[in-house]
C-alpha cells in the first residue's frame, strides 16, 4: 500500500503539485486540511497533493468490519485552477498505480458533494473501478459560504479500497501494507484501541468541556484575526463533536446547536482567510483564466444544401441530464434556426454522457434575401399643403440613405405612411450557424449548474470541446474559451482518443465505428437485448418494465454498453429481496435477474462502458457486491437480535430538525395524529393502527436502514414480522412509508394509510411552522412529495374521505403546538393550499379539463375523483348543461353574504312559488348530504325548469325590500344546496351548449 | 524540498522500512509518534520511515528568525534491530538526497540524547555536514523507563537545515519548497499565525483546563488498559504544556508538577504497551540476534617472534573516550600478557575515533613450558608408621595420574608435604593471544556504555570489526558475534573502504597510505602545524596552549585531519569576543585565529576529516558560522534594548528546582547570603557587592544566555557595563560565575568572590536539603564543581578567610529555611564534609603529603594553604620535628574531655613548674590567635624542652586525684594552645626523625 501512496505522490508532484503533510490535528477528511479548505478560497493558484489519515469515530468497528475503519487513508489532490483535463490526468494516475485502465471498467458516476455544515459544495462524480467507488472527484464550487473563483478540482482517493481491489483481499487487515507486513499487523491494535476510545471509553463530560474550550478558542482567534489557529480549533471542535456522537452522547438539540456553532465559525474562518490573503497581496499571485477563443471573422461559403453536425463535448453528465439536455438542445436549436431564414430539415439530437450531438439535414447554403418595408412618417405629415416633402420626410429619406423622391406609400393600420422597401441580403449558412450555435452553448443550463475553468460558461458539468461541421466545412464557433473544430473525442482509453471528423454526414456511424452509440434509444435497446440474453443464459429474465428507471439511468451512464453477467452466492438469497435489489439498483446500478416467478436468481447484469477484460470486470463487480451483501448480512443478523421497541429507543439520537426535535419526537407526534385520525377505523383495523403507531419508524434505528435509508418501511415490515408482530401491523409499518415517490404505490391497508397520512401531515405542518417550507429551488425535506403523498393516499382510500385536509392538518398542528411551536392558522391555510396545488397538478397531468379540475379541487380527493369522473360522463348531456347554467345563474345573482333563509309566504308569484315547491321537493328527496354528483343531478335536475321560469318571470331585485330579500333567500338556498357538490362556477362555459 | 522528502522516503522504503504518516495530533518530535516511542519497546522487529512536522511552540518566531520555526520538518527512521551497518546506510541516504559525500565533510560528532521526562535515552551523534548539524543519530537504549532489547537505531533528519544547505539559502522562507513555490510562500502565513497563537494569543486558562482534561483522559485510558489512546492524550498534554510554556504561563511549581505527571503517565503507557504486545503474542514476531561467532578450534603455529597487531574497529567514539580507551587497552593488554608466559616487546596503543590499534613487537612464538609443584598431603599423613603410603597419599597419586612411588617431598611453610612436579606445556602464541584479545574486547567499558545488535557486548559505541594478526597470521578471536580477520576499514568514502592487511608489521604506515593517522600525538601535531600555517597565512596565530582542550577534542574527532581556513565578516568582531569564541569552540569546534596581541581576527580553522572539496567545505562551514553569528547578533541587539532589571524579572519563569523555586528565588537567596557575608568587605567593595547582588544572575534572562548558557556571567558583564553599571559591578557579576570548571580562574574581585561563594553555598545547602545531593554516578546540578569552587575561591582570597565553611553554610541555610524548607544541622555537616573532601582532593592532586593535607584540612582554605606551605618548609627541621612529637605526645595522653584548667600551686615538682612557666611565657608572647604556623612555632618551640622533661620526670597519672587533675589540665592547656594551628596528630610520623 505504501508503494501506492508513493506512486501517487510522485505522479502528482511530477505534475506540479506541492506535497504537504497530513494535518497535525485530527480531521475527518482531507478536505478539512487547510491545504484544501482554505486554499481553495480566493484567486491564488494552488496545486497540492497529500495523504490524509481521516478520522471518523463513528466508523470505528474495533477493526472487525472488513471495510470500515476509524482512521482510513485518503489521498487528496487539489488542482486550482482546473487544468482543463483533470479527468485525463486522473486516469493516468490510476495507470501510475498499476491499474490497467484498458482492462477495467472505469466510470464517472454522478455524485455531488455538499457539506452544509461549512457552506461548501461541489459537483462531480464517484469514480468507479469495476463497480467499486475508489475516488471522489469534485469541482469545488463553494467553500465556507464563499463562491470559488477560480474553481478547484478536488480528487480524493480512497486508498484502502483501491488497494483491497488491487491486492484482491476482502478485509482491510489483509492488505499487504509494506513488504512482509499487513495493514492489520501494522495498525490493528491502534484500530481496536481507538475504536474502544471512540465507542466506549472517551469521557463524555470531558469531551463536552473540550468542545466548549475549542470553540471558545476558535472564537478568540477569529477576534484576533488569525484564521489559521482559528481553523485548527474548529477542526478540534469538529473532531470532539464526532467523538461525542460516536459515544452516543449528542442529543438532537445539542447536535443542532453544535452544528450551528461550527458552521458559523467555519464561515468566519473562510471569510477571514480570504481577507487576510487579500491584505497580504495574494502572495502566490492570481490565477489567469484561459484566453477567450477568437471570434470568427471569416466564414467559408457553402454552395449546396448540406447536413449540419454540432457536437457539444462534455465531461460525464448526470444520467438525468443526458436526456434532458438532448431535449433542450433540440428545442433550442430548432427555435433558433426558426429565427433565421435558413431552410433546413428536422433537428435530431442524440446524447451520451460525454456528448450532445445535434444533426440537421439539408441546411440551405445561405439565407435568401428578404424585402422589408421601413415605415416613415404619415403621408399627412410627409407632405405639406403644396405636396412638397416636409422636413420630416426629408429627414427620414436622409436617414435611410435614399432620395426623398423615391419614398413609397403604404397603408399601415388604415393610415397611409411613406416608407422605403429595403432588401436584407441573406447571410451564408456558416455565418448564421456560427452565431446560433454559439448562443446555444452559452445558454446551456441544467438543474444544477457549476463552473470550471471557463470564465463565462456554466453547466451541469464542464463543456470541453465543440465539433461544428456543415457538410465538410468547419462552422467556426467561439464561445468563451471554446472554439469549434472537427476534432471529436472517443473513449479516453482508445488508442487515439482524438478523432478527426471529415464531414457531418454519417457522424453517428463514425461514432459507432469507435464504439459509441450516440442514440439514447439505441443504447437502451442494446442494453435490454444484451441483458435479457445474459439473463436467459442462466434461465432468468430482466423485468424490463419494473427496472425502467434503472435502465434509463444505466443507458445514460455509458457510451458503449457492455453488459456483463455476474453472480453472487445463493446464500445471500436468504436476505429479504428488497435488500438485495436495493443494493443492486441504488448502489451498483446492476439489473437483478429473476426467475419466471419473479423471485431473484443469484445473478445480476452490470453494464460496463466500452471494451474491457470481461472476466476482470466481472470479478471486480462480484467482489464489490459480495462486500456489500456481506455488510448487509451483518446488519441483518445484528438487527434481528434487537427488539423493535429497543431499536425505536435509538430514534432519540436521530435528529430530525432543530426545533422539531429528534426522530423519536416525530414518531411520537405521528402516533398521536394517527390516534386522532384513527377514529375513522374500527375493530381490528383500529387495533392494528394503534400497535403500528406505537412502533412507527422504529426501523430507522436499525443498522440496515442507517446504511440503506431507502429500506425504511421495508425493514420495519421484515423485522416486525420476525419479532412476532401480526402481518397486519407489519404491513401498516411498511405502508406508512408509501408512496416513496410520485410513481410509487400508496399504502395498501387502511391502518397503513392513516399512519402514512399522519406522517405527512406532521411533516408538512411542522416544517411549514418552523419556516422550512420549500422554496423554488430547494425542498430538502421533500415536502412536495409529502403533500402529493397525502393526496395520493386519500385518493386511493375513499373510506378515509372523512379525513379532510383541514382535519388532518389541524390534528397535526395540535401536536406540533404541544411541543411549544407556534402554528398560526394562516400556516395551515398555506399548507392546505400547497397540498391542493399538488392535487391540481396530478389532475392536470392526467389530462383533465382545467375547468373540471377547478370545479372539484376543494372536495376531498376521493370525492373529487368520483365527481370529476361524473362530470366527464356528463359531457354532452344537455340536461346537465342547463342545470349547470341555471345554477351558475343563481350563483351570479346572489350576493355572497346572502343567508339561505326566506319566508315562503311572501313568495306569492307563481314562478316564485313553483321554485320554492321544487326546492322543497329536491331537498326532501336528497336527504342529508354529502351527495355525490350523480345523486345530486338525479334530484336537482327538477330545479332547472323552475329556475329558468323564475328568472324569466320574476324581477329578483324587487323594490320592496322584504320581497327582494325573500327572492334572494330562495336563490341562496338553492345555491347552498348545490355548493358542496362541486364548484359550479368553476365549470365556466365547459357545458355551455350554444 | 518535497523532492528530498520523497527521495528519503523512497530510499528507506527500498531498504525495507514501512512508511507511516505523521501523527495526527501535535508532537514535538518524530520520536513521540507511537511508530517510534511505542514500537521501540519489546522484542518485535520494526523498520519505519516517516515525515514528522514537529511542533515547538517555544521556537515560534513569527517566521522572522531564519532558522527557527514553530513547526519544523523531521524525517524519522527507526531500524529495529540495528542492522549492523546503520551509518553506512545513512551515508548512502545522503547520496540519495544528492549530497556528494566525497566532496563534503561529514562527521559523526558525539551527542547523547536523553529525555528524562519519559525515562528515555540513547547514545549517538549529531551528524555534521561541513559543520552543520543535519541529523541526530541515536542508538535508543531506554524508552519509558524500560531497557530496550533489541536496541533501535533512530535517525532523525532536520529537513529544513539540510535543504537550506543544499539550496544555499540563509532563511528558511527562501527554501524552494516545490517548483515555483518557496517555503515562505507555502507556510509563511501559518508560521506567523501559529506563532501569534503560541506566543501571544492562546488563552492560558483554557490551555490549563485542556491540560487537566487530557491528563485525566490519559489516566482513564490507562485504567482501561488502552495504551494507544492513553499515549494520544499524553501527547496532547505535552503539547498543551508547551503552549503554556511558550505563553510564559508555567510557574516553576507547575512545571515540576506537570513534568512529574507526564513522566508518570508516559512510563505507564510504555509498560502497558509492552504488556499488551506480550498478551497479543507479539504479532510481528521476535527479533533474532545475529549468530555468535564460532569459537576458534585451530590455531596456526608460529615459529619466529613476530609483531602483534590488534585493531578494534568501532563507530565514532566520543573524543574523550578515544584517549581513555587507548590507555585502558594498553593497560589491559599489558596486564593480560603479563598473565601469560609469552615474551613480548612493549605494548603500544594508538587510537582514532574509529579504531583502537594495539601493537606489540616481538611476541614469542609460544609460551615456554613451565614446571609446577602440585602439593599433596603432609608427609606425616602420607606415610604410616611403617613408612608405607597411606590411603591419602595413594588417592593423591591416583588423582595426579602418577605412581605413588614417584611422589616428591617439598617443604611448604615449614611443613613437609608430598607432591608432584608437573610440566605445563607452553601454548602457541596464537592460541594465547586469541584468548587474551577476546577477553580484552569483552571487557571494554567506557564512562557511558550502550548496547547495539550484539547480544553480549557493551561499550561507548558499537564495535564493528576486529583485525588480529601475529606477523602475517590471523589470530582467530571470537567475541560474541564478532570474529577477527585481516580486513580493516578505512574512510567510508574511500574507493575501497575495506582493506586487507597483509601483516602486522608496518600497519600504521598502511593506515597512513589510506589517509589515516593512527597516533593521537601525530594527529594533534599535524593539526597544530597545519592550523598555525593557515593562521599565519592571514597574519594570525592559534593560541595552542589556550586551545589545548579544544585541540584534544578535534584530534579525536578525525582520522585524517584536514585543516581548512575559513573567515567571517569583520563586522561580527563588534560582538564581545567571548561570544565569538564560544560559538566557535563549543558549537563548531573551530580554532579561533588571533592577532599577535591576542585579539580575534575574522578567521577560523576548521578541521575536516579526510580529503574533500576544500572550497565547498569552507563555504559550508562559513555559512554555518554566519548563521550562528547572525543569531548571536540578533540576540545581542535585542538584549541591549532591555535593562538588566527588566531582564532579571524574567528569572521568575526559569525553573531552578521544584522545591527551591525559580531562578529568581535563587538569585534572591544569593543576594541575601552575599549581604550576610559582605560584612567582610568595606567601603566601595561593599557598595559594589550590594549593587551586583541586586542584579545577580540577571543575564540568565537574556536571549544570549538562554541560547549559550556558558556565556552566563560573560554577558552579565557586557550588558551591565552597557547599561551604565560601574566596571566593578560588572566585574563582580562576571566573577560570580567563576570558576566554571576545575581549571577555570576564580573571581578576581572580592565582591565577585563573595557573590560566587553565596551562589555556591546556596546551591549546596539548598540541594542537599531537598535530597538532591550527588550520588556516585549522578551529579546533575554540578554540586561537586560547586563545592570545589567554594574551596578555590576561599583559597584565592585570603582576606575572606573569615568566611568559614560553617559560617557560609549557616548563612545559606537561614535563607533556604526562610523558604519553608527544613535544613537539619546534620545536612550542613554533610555539606561541609562534602566540601572538605573536594579540598582534600585538590591538595592531594597537587602532590602534597597526605598526612600534611590531613593536618590542615580543617583550617580555612587560605590558612590551610599557608600552613601547608609552612609545614613543607619545615620538612627536615629537627626542632620542628621534636615540637611535633612533643605536642603529639601531649595530645595522646590527655583524655579528650579534659578541661585546660589547673591550679599551678599544686604543680610543685620542678618539671611541672617549668612547663607551667614555659606555657605562660609562650601564651604571653603569642597573644590572641589565630596564629600562623610560623608564628606559633617561633614561640611554641620553647615548650619542646619543658614538655619532654615533664614526661621524663613526672608520672602524669598520679594516684592523688587533685595532682593528676592539675597535671592533665596543664597538658590540656598546651594541647588547646596548639590545636587551632593544625591537626598535629594528623601529621603522624611524617616528622619522626628516628
Amino acid at each position: 500500500m505504501q508503494d501506492a501512496l508513493l506512486a501517487l505522490t510522485r505522479y502528482w508532484t511530477d505534475r506540479g503539485c506541492m506535497l504537504v503533510q497530513p494535518f497535525n490535528t485530527e480531521v475527518g477528511a482531507g478536505t478539512l486540511n487547510p491545504a484544501t479548505i482554505l486554499r481553495v478560497l480566493g484567486p491564488e493558484p494552488w496545486r497540492v497533493a497529500y495523504v490524509e489519515p481521516s478520522v471518523r469515530p463513528d466508523d470505528a468497528r474495533y477493526g472487525e468490519n472488513p471495510n470500515r475503519l476509524q482512521t482510513h487513508t485518503q489521498f487528496q489532490v487539489i488542482l486550482k485552477p482546473d487544468p482543463g483535463d483533470p479527468q485525463e490526468q486522473y486516469l493516468a494516475s490510476l495507470e501510475a498505480l498499476g491499474i490497467d485502465i484498458h482492462a477495467h471498467d472505469i466510470r464517472f458516476v454522478e455524485d455531488n458533494w455538499a457539506n452544509p455544515a461549512t457552506g461548501s459544495w461541489g459537483l462531480g462524480w464517484e469514480v468507479w473501478l469495476d463497480g467499486l467507488e475508489i475516488t471522489q472527484f469534485t469541482y469545488f464550487q463553494q467553500a465556507g459560504g464563499m463562491s470559488l473563483d477560480p474553481v478547484s478540482v478536488e480528487i480524493t482517493y480512497g486508498v484502502e479500497r483501491i488497494i483491497m481491489a488491487l491486492q484482491n483481499v476482502s478485509h482491510f487487515k489483509d492488505i499487504q501494507y509494506a513488504p512482509g507486513i499487513t495493514y492489520g499487523e501494522a495498525f490493528g491494535q491502534a484500530e481496536y484501541e481507538m475504536s474502544r476510545f471512540y465507542l466506549d471509553d472517551a469521557d463524555v463530560d470531558t469531551q463536552r468541556r473540550l468542545f466548549e474550550d475549542y470553540a471558545a478558542e476558535a472564537r478568540r482567534m477569529l477576534d484576533a484575526r488569525l484564521p489559521v489557529p482559528a481553523h485548527v480549533h474548529v477542526l478540534k471542535c469538529s473532531h470532539t463533536f464526532n467523538v461525542l456522537d460516536a459515544r452516543g452522547a449528542v442529543s438532537t438539540t445539542e447536535r443542532a446547536r453544535a452544528f450551528a456553532r461550527m458552521r458559523g465559525l467555519a464561515r468566519e474562518v473562510s471569510a477571514l482567510w480570504a481577507e487576510r490573503r487579500e491584505e497580504l497581496g495574494h502572495p502566490l499571485g492570481r490565477t489567469e483564466p484561459p484566453p477567450l477563443a477568437t471570434a470568427p471573422a471569416e466564414f467559408p461559403t457553402v454552395t449546396e444544401p448540406a447536413p449540419l453536425l454540432f457536437e457539444i463535448g462534455t465531461e460525464e453528465l448526470p444520467p438525468g441530464e443526458v436526456s434532458r439536455t438532448a431535449r433542450a438542445v433540440r428545442e433550442s436549436l430548432a427555435g433558433k434556426l426558426a429565427g433565421t431564414r435558413l431552410a433546413h430539415g428536422d433537428v435530431e439530437v442524440h446524447a451520451t454522457p460525454r456528448r450532445i450531438v445535434a444533426l440537421v439535414p439539408d441546411v440551405s447554403p445561405a439565407e435568401p434575401d428578404a424585402e422589408r418595408f421601413v415605415r416613415g412618417p404619415r403621408v399627412t405629415a410627409a407632405f405639406d399643403a403644396e405636396g412638397a416633402p416636409t422636413k420630416a420626410a426629408q429627414g427620414f429619406a436622409r436617414g435611410q440613405g435614399v432620395d426623398v423622391s423615391t419614398l413609397e406609400r403604404v397603408e399601415v393600420d388604415g393610415v397611409e405612411h411613406v416608407g422605403v422597401t429595403r432588401t436584407d441580403v441573406g447571410r451564408g449558412a456558416v455565418e448564421v450557424l456560427s452565431g446560433v450555435l454559439g448562443e446555444l452553448v452559452a445558454e446551456l443550463r441544467a438543474d444544477k449548474n457549476m463552473r470550471w475553468n471557463d470564465p463565462k460558461l456554466s453547466f451541469t458539468r464542464p463543456v470541453r470541446w465543440l465539433v461544428a461541421l456543415l457538410g465538410s466545412d468547419v462552422v467556426p464557433v467561439a464561445v468563451s474559451t471554446l472554439a469549434s473544430g472537427r476534432t471529436t473525442r472517443v473513449h479516453r482509453t482508445a488508442g487515439s482518443p482524438l478523432v478527426e471528423v471529415p464531414s457531418a454526414a454519417g457522424y453517428p456511424d463514425l461514432l459507432a465505428r469507435h464504439g459509441i452509440t450516440a442514440s439514447i434509444e439505441d443504447r437502451r435497446a442494446a442494453i435490454v437485448t444484451a441483458a435479457q440474453a445474459l439473463a436467459g443464459s442462466v434461465g432468468g429474465t430482466i423485468d424490463v418494465a419494473g427496472e425502467s428507471a434503472l435502465l434509463d439511468e444505466i443507458t445514460n451512464l455509458v457510451e458503449e454498453p457492455n453488459a456483463i453477467l455476474g453472480g453472487f452466492a445463493s446464500s445471500y438469497l436468504e436476505l429479504p429481496q428488497e435488500i438485495l435489489t436495493t443494493v443492486m439498483r441504488k448502489h451498483q446500478r446492476y439489473l437483478p435477474v429473476r426467475a419466471a416467478d419473479g423471485t431473484l436468481l443469484p445473478h445480476f447484469v452490470a453494464v460496463a462502458n466500452g471494451s474491457c477484460d470481461v472476466d476482470a470486470v466481472r470479478a471486480g463487480n462480484e467482489g464489490v457486491l459480495r462486500a456489500r451483501y456481506e455488510d448487509a448480512s451483518f446488519f441483518w443478523r445484528a438487527d434481528l437480535k434487537v427488539a423493535p421497541e429497543t431499536m425505536k429507543a435509538g430514534l432519540e439520537r436521530l435528529a430530525f430538525e432543530e426545533r422539531l426535535g429528534s426522530m423519536a419526537d416525530r414518531a411520537g407526534r405521528i402516533a398521536a395524529v394517527a390516534a386522532d385520525l384513527g377514529v375513522e377505523l374500527s375493530g381490528s383495523a383500529r387495533a392494528t393502527l394503534e400497535r403500528a403507531a406505537a412502533l412507527a419508524k422504529f426501523d430507522l434505528g436499525s443498522h440496515m436502514v442507517v446504511e440503506l435509508t431507502s429500506l425504511a418501511g421495508v425493514m420495519a415490515r421484515e423485522y416486525a414480522v420476525r419479532a412476532g408482530e401480526s402481518e397486519a401491523v407489519a404491513q401498516a409499518l411498511f405502508d406508512m412509508e408509501r408512496p416513496r415517490s410520485s410513481g410509487d404505490a400508496p399504502p395498501s391497508s387502511l391502518p397503513g394509510a392513516v399512519l402514512a397520512l399522519a406522517d405527512r401531515f406532521d411533516m408538512l405542518v411542522g416544517l411549514f411552522a418552523v419556516g422550512a417550507a420549500p422554496t423554488g429551488s430547494s425542498d430538502p425535506f421533500g415536502l412536495r412529495r409529502a403533500a402529493a403523498g397525502v393526496v395520493s393516499i386519500l385518493r386511493a382510500h375513499p373510506p378515509l374521505r372523512g379525513i379532510t385536509l383541514a382535519r388532518g392538518l389541524a390534528a397535526a398542528a395540535e401536536h406540533v403546538r404541544a411541543q411549544g411551536i407556534e402554528v398560526p392558522p394562516a400556516t395551515l391555510d398555506e399548507v392546505a393550499e400547497f397540498t391542493t396545488r399538488r392535487f391540481e397538478q396530478q389532475l392536470l397531468d392526467a389530462g383533465h379539463d382545467h375547468r373540471h379540475v377547478a370545479a372539484v379541487l376543494a372536495l376531498p380527493p376521493a370525492t373529487a375523483d368520483e365527481t370529476l369522473a361524473e362530470i366527464e360522463r356528463r359531457v354532452g348531456d344537455a340536461d346537465f348543461a342547463t342545470l349547470v347554467a341555471a345554477l351558475q345563474r343563481v350563483r351570479r345573482i346572489v350576493p355572497a353574504d346572502t343567508e339561505p333563509r326566506y319566508d315562503p309566504v311572501i313568495l306569492a308569484e307563481p314562478a316564485e312559488s313553483a321554485l320554492h315547491q321544487a326546492l322543497v321537493k329536491v331537498t326532501g328527496s336528497l336527504g342529508a348530504g354529502p351527495h355525490s354528483l350523480a345523486d345530486f343531478v338525479a334530484s336537482a335536475s327538477g330545479l332547472t325548469g323552475p329556475i329558468n321560469t323564475f328568472f324569466d318571470d320574476i324581477l329578483v331585485m324587487a323594490e320592496d325590500p322584504p320581497v327582494r330579500a325573500a327572492r334572494l333567500g330562495l336563490l341562496a338556498a338553492i345555491r347552498d344546496l348545490a355548493a358542496p357538490v362541486l364548484d359550479w362556477q368553476a365549470l365556466g362555459t365547459s357545458f355551455t351548449t350554444d
